[in-house]
């Protein structure tokens, strides 16, 4: 394992917004550099830079919605201000050792959107729930399948999970549903876009058209109750199974830092509807290496690059029926599964539905135990054989009131 | 019909937000008075209400959030301010007509939820879709089935709505799915509750705490796109058939406006689960007459009474999981559809999936056609025979871009 410090270096530099330990009610935007956080409205200041008013904001919203000139200017400044000799001393003091601050949800969820864009994913819930039909639904290569979740329960990386109450299938031979702490907690390793650019009403946008209104990716945990979850779904889709808690990283990688990281999406054995054919396009898929560790054991490392559907695909179909797009929509992938057993981003699929639980160090797991500490990262390649990290994304479960 | 003034006297007084037409940018907030609006921020400083901060925002947002002690006092003060005949002279200046202002959008909304509570309108459903089965799905008496809807294209009613283009289901013989603008577009009037006082997360709201949550309600068109809607939703629920838009009345009612609606909903049976159960409780429905109607012409009246699920409710399933209230939420009943073949809340439902077309002024109408301008209004029981009427919500159909 690489150190941080080659993860977060200076082609990386994602954002997020951070209290110092001193002043816990302060909030401020931070851009990551190792195992560092610079306190990047004090350098705009500084160095009197054009963009001090969006640097020095309590969240990325104001530079979310500034747009891709501004996002591109910034980054270059922000470059300058962490290379070049002659600054290192204005610099210095302005940046905190990670250790030294608190991170927080670092800008303000509009809609939330999650998909189930990994064909691995999707064929092996057909598999584990409808065995001996066919594994995807009839739709399933026509469109990438969505729907919308909570924004108000996505939080910051580090934030505890309480496990959720709630209805479950009758018991066999029962007719009235079962209720209490959920049995089957699990989670779903994806990974989240976030949208700044707004759009306009009534308008699609083209999937050529990702880069104009995406600012960058973070690290989502889309914490899920399987049983309440198989018992609420039919016919208007997960609910209460998903809604209690979304995790996503505290730093936001510009899109800018993934350059190295576009890579072609699987071949398509299903000619996708024009709005959605990126044949003859730049590679749309992305090259992000994720690794899910449960208590610091590693037990999936699900390749983000074995994607059926591309993020630019999935803006596309969002908007195609004329919604619109506003700044701090985060739209995630759904569940990152891979081809292999152990490349699946969620439990159902590791222990196939609880059958074949893991062995973990301190016992086996079927689903997540109360105190169980999930850890999500990803890297991803960078210029010259370098590595981007991203923000990784962690909660411990804690039992149900 | 009775007049407007009848409707919205001073047992009513909603609340909006308007601008007067000579400073279109500006935004005030309003309170209703037959066909008048009170500049009600204009009033607060006359009047030195302590009150008059929360007032003069450009949005409801201040005012939800201040909890149900302060939405009594102002009420209150309204009252007075508008009753009283020393105070006529001072009033009189900061009403205006309602054919003076544009009303907005009056509240920034959270999350949306749409939920499925009419019994009728679900049964119906099942029998259209699938025939010769069981109308109700097994879960459907035990909990309130709901969905999370995009927030972000909640509109004012007044607001064009723009036929969506999607996906549809492959024609027969043919591999490929259809595309282009709905064939049935539709409508669902509903009833939504809008929440002023957030909760605290992990913690369930019992269903005896609606009125410490919920500021007041408004009518809600959840227009809906058959075709795009019915190849999509398997397995994760409704999406592009439904995110394009949603419209809400420009006027919140107060539930304090509607202590004489409250009435008991359908007798249950199934007896639901303890959280859900409001059995001793007093009357958790409530007796709103809504009416659709399409280029003027009445084409339903559904008795919002003969819901089966509560707003309470829904409410303690929506939180049961942990999930928490933000100021803002709004949650949607779903349609609201009677016993009758006239109160029936959606076309799908009144010509039986097109079926049995509408036979309107101009022509027949299976689903609606471009040009149509649905209109849908409420009344409730007030006090003393009198009747509260609702803020109609409305909007046009144009075609597909």
């Amino acid at each position: 394992m690489r150190s941080d410090s080659a993860l977060f270096g200076l082609d990386n530099l994602p954002y997020g917004v951070f209290s110092p330990s001193a002043t816990p009610g302060e909030r401020r935007l931070g851009v990551r550099l190792g195992d560092a956080v610079l306190d990047a409205g004090a350098a705009a200041r500084a160095f009197g830079s054009p963009h001090h008013a969006l640097l020095s904001a309590p969240t990325l919203d104001p530079l979310l919605a500034a747009g891709r000139a501004v996002w591109s200017a910034v980054r270059a400044e922000l470059r300058e201000w962490l290379s070049a000799p002659a600054h290192r001393e204005t610099v210095a003091p302005l940046l905190r050792p990670l250790s030294a601050v608190r991170l927080h949800l670092p800008f303000t969820v509009a809609d939330y959107v999650d998909f189930y864009a990994s064909e691995h994913h999707a064929g092996n819930v057909g598999r584990i729930f409808r065995p001996g039909g066919p594994p995807l639904t009839p739709n399933w290569k026509h469109l990438p399948i969505g729907y919308h979740g909570r924004a108000g329960t996505v939080r910051v990386s580090g934030s505890p999970v309480i496990r959720p109450l709630g209805q479950r299938r009758p018991a066999e031979g029962s007719a009235r549903p079962g209720f209490g702490p959920s049995e089957r907690l699990d989670i779903e390793a994806e990974v989240g876009f976030v949208v700044g650019t707004p759009s306009t009403p009534g308008r699609p946008v083209p999937l050529t058209a990702l880069r104009d209104h995406v600012f960058g990716v973070c690290l989502v945990n889309d914490w899920s109750a399987r049983d309440i979850q198989a018992w609420e779904y039919v016919p208007l889709g997960p609910f209460l199974g998903k809604s209690f808690a979304t995790s996503v990283s505290a730093w936001i990688t510009p899109l800018d830092a993934l350059d190295a990281a576009w890579t072609a999406p699987p071949e398509r054995d299903v000619e996708p509807l024009p709005y959605l054919d990126d044949a003859g396009q730049p590679p749309g898929g992305l090259d992000l290496r994720l690794t899910v560790a449960i208590n610091g054991e590693t037990v999936a490392e699900p390749p983000f690059a074995s994607m059926y559907w591309t993020a630019a695909q999935q803006l596309a179909h969002l908007t195609v029926n004329g919604a619109h797009l506003r700044t701090g929509d985060l739209f995630a992938s759904g569940t990152v599964s891979g081809p292999t057993a152990g490349e699946r981003g969620s439990l159902l699929e590791l222990t196939w539905n609880g059958e074949r639980p893991l062995e973990l160090a301190d016992g086996p797991r079927a689903f997540l135990a109360d105190g169980d500490e999930v850890t999500i990262t990803a890297w991803a390649p960078g210029p010259d054989g370098e590595r981007i990290g991203l923000g990784e994304v962690s909660g411990t479960v804690r039992p149900a009131p």
